[in-house]
Parts: C-alpha cells; sequence; structure tokens
C-alpha cells in the first residue's frame, strides 16, 4: 500500500509513565511508517464508557481505513476476548467490554475477528499490558496491510455497553450527565435529533437540579458571563455550560446528575 | 508542492476529550500529509493572553511558512471574525480577539482576510466549535497550498490586545508578572532589552513583594537549592524563581503581582 | 540516509508552556524529516531518577539508532557536561547528571562525547534552557546523520546515578517502592529476575506496612475489585496494586515506602 493508514490511540493509560510510549514503539518497530495520533491518553481509569463516548465524537472525522486503537482495559489477562473490527469503512482494534458498542451502534459489525494469531502479537506477552504486547501489535499489522483474517478466527457478536437512554412522556424528557468536559460544560444523553423529534417545533426549556429553567439557546455568548445556558454541544447532545466558568465546579453536576427537559407552557 | 507546511496547535481545549482528536481529523481529511505540532493545548481556559503568550514564544524557533493554529475562543459563534494572516513569512488563523497581536506585535500584518468563503469550511458548523468546523479547515487548506486570498474578503486591522507596559522613572521600574511556568517560575512583562537600556550597565536588584532584593544571575544554579533567584528566562523576560523549587507556590506569586528593579546605590 | 530516525523525547518541561513546542522547532528547523515521539513531557520536576526509570523503560521497544533525547537538568547553565551516547545500537542526548545509567546499565557506553562544537548548537544559548539550545540541535543534528565524533571531544565515563538496590537474606528481601504511576499502581526496586533466583520456586509473600501479605498473582483481576494484589508489572518489576481502584492514594505508598517479600513456611 502507497500511504500508511492512520492509527488514533483512545487509553486510560495517563501521559506521565512511558506506557503510552511503549505502545508507540511496538507499533513503529511492525511498520515504521505508521502515524499515530492521540485522541485521548486520559480517559477516566478503568471508565469504559468514556473511552467509548471519546470514539465516537472521534469517529465522524476520520478519513476511511483509520485503525481506531482503544484500549481501557480494567479486566486485562483475564477471560475478556481481544478483537479486531471492520466496520463502516473503518477498523477498530479493542478488548471486547463493550467500549465499541457507542461509537458502532450495533453490536454486529460486518467483520469481527478473536485477536489469537501469536505471529502478530509481541513474542512475550505482560498479563498486565496487552496494550502494549497484543493490541498494539494487532493494529501495527493491520497499518501495514495485514488481512484482519490473518489475525484469528471470526466472531460475530460483541459485548454490548451503552449509557441509559433518557425517559420521556408528552410532557418531559429525563435525561442524565454522561460527561463533563475541560471546560466543566455538562454533556446528557439527550440527543439533538431526539429532542427535536420530541419537541416538533414546540419551545422548551432545560432544569438541572437546583437551576432556574434554561431555554435552549445556539452557543455559550447567548448569554452574559456568569450565566448559565443550554445548548446542544458539537457532539450533538444537549449539553449545559456557564459562559466563561464551570458549569460542574459551580453547580456540583456529575455523571448521573438528572437532566429535565420540558415543553413551555404558551 | 513538495513538502507539506507544519501547523501549530495552540488552544484552551484540553488533553482529556476529544476536542484536539476533532481537529486533527478534519485537518488530515483535507490534507493527508499535514503534520501537526502540538504548542500547548492546556492554555488557561478562555484566557487570550496566556494563548498569545504561549504563541509569542514558540514562534522565533519555526520555520518559514508554517501555519500557526491559534484557537482560545470564549466568543464562539458570537460576531467576533475569523481570520488568516501572512506575516513575516509565517502563516496564522485564529479568532479575531487580540490572540495575534503580542506575537505579531502590530495590529496591522502584511496579509489578513476574514474566513469566510463556505468552500473551505465544514458542510455543517456547529456554533459552538469553530476550532473545528471553521479553523481546522481553514489551516488545512492553506497547508494544502490553496491562496489566503480564496478564504475570504481581505482585511487590514486586527484587535489589539497586549498586557501593560512596565512603568518606570530614572531609579525604578514596576512590572508585572505575566505568566506562571510549569516549574512555578514566575515570568514578567520586563524584557531584557528594556531592562539593559535602562540599567546602561549599572547594577541592579530586583524585589517582589516579601521578597529580599535579588542581583540579576545567570541561571538557575547561581544559587543554593531553596534560594530565591532573579535572571532572565529563556523567553527573554525578567523572572524570578527558586531553585529546585516552586517559586509561585512558595510565595504565592499571581499573574498580576507586582515586580520591581532597581539600581543599586554603588 | 533514506529514513529520518525517530527522537523520543523525556522530560520534565510540562506540557503547559511553549518550551517542548520551543524544543521541536528547532530540531524541525535543523532536519525537517525528523519525527519525534513523546515518551513523557511530565517526569516529576527535577526529578532525575523517575526520567532514568521513564527512559528505561521505554527503551527495548524502540528500532535501533533511534535517538532519545532526555532532559531532566535542574543545573542547567552550570558545571554539569552535556553528553551524546551511543551504546547498543540506540543514541542518547543528555545532560552528564546520571540519568543514563539506569538505562544504559554501565557507566561507560560504547562511545561518547562531549557536546561542544558550536556548529552544532544554537547561535545564541539561553543559560536556562540547553534543552531547546544545546540538547535539541545536537539530536537534530544525529538525526540527519551527522557523526557524533563532530559534536565534541570523547570521553569514556559518565555520572552515576542509580537507585538502592534491595537487601536481603536467606528468608526475605526488604526493597522499596521507586515508582507511583498514573493508575497509584505502586513499582519497586525487585526485579522480576531477581526475585525469582532467590525464591528457587518456593512460594513467597509480599507485605507493604499495613498490608495483610499477598501472594504473587498474575494480573490485576486474579482478585476481586477493591482487593489488594501484587504482582509482576509490565516492566519486569514487582508492582503492588488494587483492582480498579488507586493503591498509592488508599494506603498512602510513596516512593521510598518499605516492601517486604518473604518465603512462606510450607
Amino acid at each position: 500500500m502507497k500511504t500508511a493508514r492512520l492509527i488514533t490511540l483512545t487509553t486510560d493509560f495517563g501521559i506521565r509513565d512511558s506506557y503510552i510510549s511503549c505502545m508507540i514503539g511496538q507499533i513503529r518497530q511492525i511498520n515504521p511508517s505508521a502515524e499515530i495520533i492521540h485522541t485521548s491518553n486520559l480517559v477516566g481509569r478503568q471508565n469504559i464508557l468514556e473511552g467509548a463516548f471519546t470514539l465516537r465524537n472521534t469517529l465522524p472525522f476520520y478519513p476511511p481505513a483509520t485503525i481506531h486503537l482503544v484500549v481501557v482495559d480494567p479486566d486485562v489477562g483475564g477471560d475478556r476476548d481481544a478483537i479486531a473490527v471492520f466496520h463502516h469503512g473503518q477498523f477498530f482494534v479493542a478488548p471486547d467490554n463493550g467500549i465499541l458498542t457507542l461509537a458502532l451502534d450495533t453490536t454486529e459489525p460486518e467483520q469481527m475477528v478473536s485477536i489469537q494469531n501469536p505471529a502478530y502479537l509481541s513474542r512475550e506477552i505482560s498479563p498486565v499490558f496487552h496494550g502494549r504486547d497484543v493490541f498494539s501489535p494487532a493494529a501495527a499489522w493491520l497499518s501495514a496491510g495485514v488481512p484482519m483474517n490473518l489475525l484469528g478466527p471470526g466472531r460475530t457478536t460483541m459485548t454490548d455497553l451503552r449509557w441509559s437512554l433518557p425517559v420521556y412522556d408528552k410532557n418531559r424528557i429525563i435525561g442524565q450527565i454522561i460527561h463533563i468536559d475541560h471546560f466543566g460544560n455538562a454533556i446528557s444523553n439527550i440527543s439533538r435529533s431526539f429532542l427535536e423529534n420530541w419537541a416538533a417545533g414546540q419551545p422548551v426549556q432545560v432544569s438541572l437540579s437546583g437551576w432556574d429553567p434554561l431555554p435552549v439557546s445556539r452557543t455559550y455568548s447567548d448569554v452574559e458571563p456568569g450565566d448559565a445556558v443550554a445548548l446542544i454541544g458539537s457532539g450533538g447532545y444537549l449539553e449545559v455550560a456557564v459562559f466563561h466558568a464551570n458549569a460542574a465546579g459551580l453547580f456540583d453536576i456529575r455523571p448521573g446528575s438528572q437532566i429535565v427537559v420540558e415543553k413551555v407552557q404558551e
């Protein structure tokens, strides 16, 4: 192949130790022209769902045939499987713990194998660091053009893991906060399309515990600095922020906090 | 073009979420050979002046035709303009909020356009993430060789933002701390050239509130571990440090703290 | 040369300021095809031994002729030497403060020079940032194929710095914790090979102050979430962890804490 495929990296390994550098070294020894892009190595420790959310937000912006190496792997060395997946033009290499379902929106991808062929793994495999000794080599060989089916036997269904969907009736939606970002903005599990279908053009207001109800604004600066604002975030979900400040810190919002949308009585 | 231009990235988007990865993906979809260097994605949130300072310190070390993508953008989606700039052989893509003036040392760069041509932006533009949907595509197209004037109509003057200059008379300079670095070193707004012109060869001493006056030393290890030292930092500004320790933490120095230079009476 | 050599970067400069970006810019101005991999720029400030440990863990995973640029340099601008080293097929550029001995396991590498030739340094050298003005240019020129002996005169012995070895008799080993990683796992100075030679097949148990003795397990998930576990970490040293939690935080373990291994009386 002419152009080496990109490899994106989403992990909870942190950026202080040598873990990520070991993974990159492994990859580069196998494929010297592989190019690695760090999606995030600061996914919350052992937080599979946060890794899944990070991957999901990144996916739409990558070119076809990108390889997404996704390792949040609390059960490393146990009996969870290691999988390589091809779906909608992209490759994924990950533990089979549900970290891919949110991004792929299915548990039955177009093609999937169990990574088992020792020819494509490290000669010595640490039972506590498959990120380095199993997943990195597998991703590197894929990036070098090795067909996925050489990595191991085929599989059909992978582990499912998703956040709970919002509950709703005709008057209100009860959702929850799923992620607090770097700015302290609180992102919910209520997607724009779900919200728009439900509201059917009627104006709505958004409440978190202890906040005055807010209209859905267009951007942060629609309100004054220090004021709260609800809007559709860049990932397509309803989020709540405070302009020029940290909403989650100010109002003690956490993943799991309840968020309510109601139709405004006109 | 043969060699893709480098793109440096200076933002306050943090490194925990997928924001930076989305920007890189956007860039790489447009120009697969673009190479991105992270200057800092940990500029203080909404801190335009800190972003400007980071850019200014980086600029002298980059080759001609580098593209500097600089996004600290609290008013995203509001009415501030998006600009692309060419000045002294380098390109800049940024919100027009003053983040470039410190680095360029002018508000009237050699060439400037307002980024408006939808052909060079994302098809769908989130009003809360122009970093991904406006600035990244514009930088990517520039790196692919698109002439700047295709991005939008020309402009002449950009927003000005600088820190206050030191005040002085013939006996002393009163400056202020503008940045605390990773080591806790406190960097002032008093430049080496300003200081040397003012002192005209006479010895000087440096004081912060609550410190004994210090001579200007050459390097940290000119004093004993645990002792305070004043010197010209690597960015060319007078700074105060504690050898082997964190000066800002120990002495509660912050951006805005006063620093005084006096001529020593001989 | 056809393929530019990789340059890995291990420093305590942090990732918030422009320091690392200045180093990369310097390198790229000298060798536009140099490729930089960040091992860690978050080595503890002035912590030479932690930098050495990070480098040591990374080394086995890099291809021959990689250049390791290692700058934890509290005495910058003082009289410590700057060295370039070739050993076991890899290059190293670092201050001569002992940061290389742990990785090279010798103080007399195959080839070493004192970096002094001004032709391969910055024209202007800040006495407080040799990382940018001395070490980066030297590494860049090496990556561009400049023979090491052009950088300066040869040397034979470099500064030694290692952690204390464990003490032991036939009943027990007393070691110490040398590193707390991103997960809060506590890594000791007791290597797998040392432990296995000493135990000679007999079962052992591991104790930290205030813990019940633990067997040596294979991986984290050999115990229940919340339980402590001792195992051989991915770098080849005995480590103690808590499954799904932060061992160092929970039990106040720090670098220097004592760890004891005893033979189990059967």
